[in-house]
């Protein structure tokens, strides 16, 4: 495996579509051409399926917060195994709008599964796999949501209360202060200033891992 | 809870659905009204929706063994949660054409997914939550699958190769013989001799259990 994979993780609204194209573009600037960007959950036919069901959930029937961090990994899998390793493998430099800091953020903070439970799942589903680079933009809940909001409908889980999405950013700072290779963007700021801030920690991380 | 789960197990083409119709027969002899029926995978709209990903894969993409894995303990959970948690707690008897030993022996035995990493999915997915009684239908997989062949075209599943269904059978076995309250049926026999050791181990166990 040469190649390196770059995660942009953060909240709803945070700016991580906006972040990927800062960071497409410095890439391009630094002459690496084999990029390929993933999303998550989905980015294969089947993972899609599973984030429809995730993000769609039943009119008729409760989707249990288990079957909905199964499902998560179930996509996480797909995409890991058909999609990002095999790019990986040829070299490519793979751009990751969410991986699995979300569900570590989401399920653990937000939904309260206990840390041991997500270690010890994250593990079995993915052995020692794990990203070169994360690019965690924090931002508060609220300021997120509206900027979310404003562009649509919310899903089933961008419905839920102001509480989980704070649980969620809590986890994240922890899980970013304490791992290596994660920059910490201050995604409050003006569109302009988060853009510098991406090009300054992409190109540090750049310089280092060659 | 105050109701009982009765699991019916086997490979294809056991004879697990033929079981069930002699197990509701015996339940209702026995002046036991309130029976619910359920089928694994699925059972619920969410979970029928996970079990058309496990049986039918998508052309253009192979569904991994761990995607496959965590897609069944998704529907389980639901099925469970929503179903037959609900059902028990009415005082029902509730009737499962396969359960968790149908995952522990296709993708334990079958997969080879060891067996730690199994019980421990299990442990972390459904707690202790067990059933009260296993009907296991021990058959020859060469003798169930040219039965289930009968029956028309093959699914993902039962397109394996033979040699796939002698370790899940093994497993089944290996099993049966480990664990409490499950009776091993020859589901070789003709379908009245199965019929009279599936309602007799049945009464004897009502009788235990009653
Ligand atoms: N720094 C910023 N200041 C103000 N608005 C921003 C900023 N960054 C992004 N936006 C705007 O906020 C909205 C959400 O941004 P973006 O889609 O990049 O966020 P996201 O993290 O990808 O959201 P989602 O999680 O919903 O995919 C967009 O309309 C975007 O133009
Ligand atoms: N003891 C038996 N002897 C001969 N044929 C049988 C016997 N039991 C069932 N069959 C026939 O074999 C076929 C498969 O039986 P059945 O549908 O009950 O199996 P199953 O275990 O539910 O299969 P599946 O796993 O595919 O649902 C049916 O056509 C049924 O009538
Ligand atoms: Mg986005
Ligand atoms: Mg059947």
């Amino acid at each position: 495996m040469n190649g390196k994979f770059i995660v942009v993780e953060g909240l709803e609204g945070a700016g991580k579509t906006t972040a990927i194209n800062k960071v497409l573009e410095t890439l391009k600037t630094h002459g690496i051409s084999d990029i390929e960007t993933t999303r998550e959950p989905g980015g294969t036919p089947l993972a899609e399926q599973m984030r429809a069901l995730v993000k769609e959930g039943h009119p008729d029937e409760p989707l249990t917060d288990m079957a909905e961090l199964l499902l998560l990994y179930a996509a996480r899998i797909q995409l890991v195994d058909n999609v990002i390793k095999p790019a990986l493998n040829r070299g490519a430099v793979v751009v990751g709008d969410r991986h699995d800091m979300s569900s570590q953020a989401y399920q653990g903070g937000g939904r309260g599964f206990d840390k041991a439970l997500m270690q010890s799942l994250r593990n079995t589903v993915l052995g020692d796999f794990r990203p070169d680079f994360t690019i965690y933009m924090d931002i508060d809940p609220e300021l997120g949501l509206s900027r979310a909001r404003a562009r649509g409908e919310l899903d089933r889980i961008e419905q839920m209360k102001l509480e989980f999405f704070q649980r969620t950013r809590e986890r994240y700072l922890e899980l970013a202060a304490a791992e290596e290779h994660v920059a910490i963007i201050d995604a409050s700021q003006s569109i302009e200033d988060v853009a510098r801030d991406i090009q300054s920690a992409l190109e540090q991380w750049l310089n280092h891992a060659g």
